[in-house]
């Protein structure tokens, strides 16, 4: 019966590039005001494609762009219950003159992996969302069903931050019950091989301002005897690494989940080169822990980065203040098992030990989140892991993320749900970014692994 | 013979002050374009009063605003040779609603301690030339002659950088020649104690840049693996102090020549409260080395201040980037013994051994200074100490200056001649600032000082 599913997806891949091209064709940009037409047109051409499947699918309303909810339940109250979630609205095209074509034309065009799809939104998300559609559509269409419960919730302002999806995820709960979510807006490790997502890093943000004098002074009248803010805070912050490169704010490390030796042996295996990775960027040395591999660096190990600082005279030459204050602002990448809080409360004890005298410090806090881990047990990452090998001859790579999705986040809090990240861009694709492509293989083989993971989540 | 002079100049006051008046009526703002003219009308001003005295006196033209050059030789060859200093240009007014009455319009006003000159340029520095002149005056209606030989020279651009200055000293030269400067532009330590000014700090200045990925990096894809600038200068510019304050660069100290004990007294006597000093700019600790004085922190021991700090996102709120680089302005202030280009080499090495790999270090090096001590045991100090003392009845205060007043470099290193500085302002004079004032006492004082200061150098 899959076999059939997926000869439909290959004799059918004109149509399915035919209506990821319509879909394409409408420049749904959510940032843009002047575009909030057709950004409701994008929503109402995903409700329609699925309601012209059988689907019940209706235009859910926010204070912002509204979000699409889909649900196909034929399968019954016994069969798994899948969330997929995706996004039809797609970043800005600037610059566009640096772009071969106009973005929302969406070119064919011949690259060194075969054919590939260029448009905005090719791959980031319509690529990856018209893959799941019409990987539902070969199983409606061979088997007259889906063989397991799906609800689809689409939103329209994921390149805006999401500003309105607590508000849908709120307004929909009882029609967003599941058992998991699926995300394909993630990568494959490379044109080979898939991946599934099994680790983010969450984060935390501090900033820090060290007020000393109450008026900037003339260091030739006070230098020497009064407290320059400037030299407290790199006074404090220099102290934040030691010498191998681990983090001395006390407790830091403490509840740190350790690496499930399966992850670790699919790492080891990824051929990652450090020296690659950082010689694009100018650099050629791993900065992290010096025990840490460069890839638990990446993906496993918090960090902590002063992402700006200012205090004092910044124009040309030379100018003997000393100032009355002067700030940092920070981030830590955290793991799963970190407290997010504490490791704020943390970071304020240890700065504040560790002041001079005259230099008081105040903090700004924000919003932090843990680390995310996907239980390697779950049964749908047995049968995500057996689905993908099966399309692709080999096993998925279990790949870490050294940032934060916060749509995972907001699942889990929301919702309660876990969530399997497993797309089918590639590094390269060029998302956010002039002449974004997707390849026609990865679409292609996006269908048919999107079709053999909903057969395989019905046998879970 | 002395007495008949001072005598003559407390006979004359109301006149000294008329001329003063008239001085101060011309609005020689340096700064601004506008008052260009006016700078040449104070220019021409000081000579005709210096000619009208005696005086050969001239108009030195420069690239900018004019000096003024007036030479009395008339005590003969043998005498010793004063060059004098000061400056006929004044700060701009603003802001001009702060200030009482119109700027250029002199009142003499009831203060705490008696009548006060309130005017711009009221001691800055054209009352403490007023007082000058008038001594000379005193000396030469007297006695029909000065006690030395004596040259005169002002500036009209010294509130603005004295960028015509070396180009002055350079085309006048040969008529610049005598045994040392005496400066007035300095403050007595309080309104019943005067001062000499015996030491003064120098500078050094280095901007230092660290340069880390080729281009902004996202702390999501990169954090932990990828060297931070902002990192790296906090680790690096954190280390610049040790517990005890104490400067961490090689070799920093080296050559420092100890304070004479006939300061450190000096110092010791002048019942300076540190308490005080720091509190009216809200700081309560010296922030220096542990084991000195806050006197010795302020004036006879150097520092290492960040004056300015940049790197990263300094917008609201927070931004996950990796900056490409970071910089930090530093000037070290100097004291005698310390070779400025020694320490700025130091620093360098100290930066360059400190940092990770990855973080490339680039240096913006300016002017350097060292720092100046006159010579307790110069002729022209005993006799000022003598001229002082019998003016105030005590001992005139050694004061150090904790910034470096740059003429004094500059007669240093262009003519070879120390300065004697000695002056009659007082801290609170708010020179620089609305309602600057002079005390009539101060002006009336400073006249006898520099009468019995003529005097006493002809003794020398």
């Amino acid at each position: 019966m899959l076999d059939e599913v997926l000869r439909t997806i290959d004799s059918n891949l004109d149509s399915s590039l035919a209506r990821l091209f319509e879909f394409l064709r409408i420049p749904s940009i959510s940032a843009q005001s002047a575009h909030a037409a057709d950004c409701r047109r994008a929503a109402a051409w995903a409700r329609d494609e699925l309601a012209a499947m059988g689907f019940e699918a209706r235009i859910s309303e926010t204070a912002g762009l509204p979000g699409v909810i889909a649900q196909h339940h034929q399968a019954g109250p016994t069969s798994p219950h899948v969330l997929f979630y995706g996004h039809y609205d797609v970043q800005p095209a600037d610059p566009l003159n640096l772009w071969h074509a106009d973005p929302f034309e969406p070119q064919l065009t011949e690259g060194p992996r075969g054919k590939k799809i260029v448009a905005r939104g090719a791959v980031d998300d319509k690529g990856q969302v018209v893959s799941f559609f019409e990987a539902c559509r070969a199983h409606l269409t061979t088997t007259g069903t889906l063989p397991v419960r799906l609800t689809i919730l689409l939103e329209g302002e994921e390149e805006c931050g999401s500003p309105s999806l607590i508000e849908l995820l709120t307004s929909e709960r009882q029609n967003l019950a599941a058992d998991f979510v699926l995300v394909a807006d993630t990568n494959m490790w490379n044109f080979q091989t898939p991946a599934i997502t099994a680790t983010l890093r969450g984060l935390a943000a501090a900033e820090l301002t060290i007020t000393g004098p109450s008026r900037d002074l003339h260091s030739g009248l006070f230098g020497g005897i009064a407290q320059n803010p400037i030299n407290a805070l790199t006074h404090v912050l220099g102290q934040l690494h030691d010498a191998e490169g681990r983090i001395q704010i006390p407790g830091f490390y403490d509840g740190i989940t350790p690496i499930p030796e399966q992850l670790q042996t699919s790492w080891e295996n990824l051929g990652f080169s450090a020296e690659r990775f950082l010689g694009e960027v100018g650099l050629a040395h791993p900065a992290g822990e010096l025990k840490e591999s460069p890839l638990a660096q990446l993906w496993a190990r918090p960090t902590a980065d002063i992402n700006g600082i200012f205090g004092g005279y910044q124009g040309e030459g030379a100018k003997t203040v000393i100032p009355s204050s002067a700030t940092a602002k920070l981030t830590f990448r955290l793991v799963p098992g970190q407290n997010p809080t504490k490791i704020l409360e943390n970071f304020q004890t240890f700065v504040t030990a560790r002041l001079p005298p005259d230099a008081k410090p105040s903090f700004k806090i924000s919003g932090a989140s843990p680390g995310f881990a996907v239980s390697l047990e779950a049964p749908f990452m047995h049968a995500a892991k057996a689905a993908l090998a099966a399309e692709f001859g080999k096993p998925a790579a279990l790949i870490g993320g050294g940032g934060s999705i916060p749509v995972v986040e907001i699942f889990k809090t929301q919702l309660g749900l876990d969530t399997l990240l497993a797309g089918f861009g590639l590094d390269d694709d060029a998302i956010h970014s002039p002449n974004e492509k997707f390849e026609l293989a990865c679409f292609h083989r996006g269908m048919r692994a999107q079709a053999r993971l909903l057969a395989a989540f019905a046998q879970m």
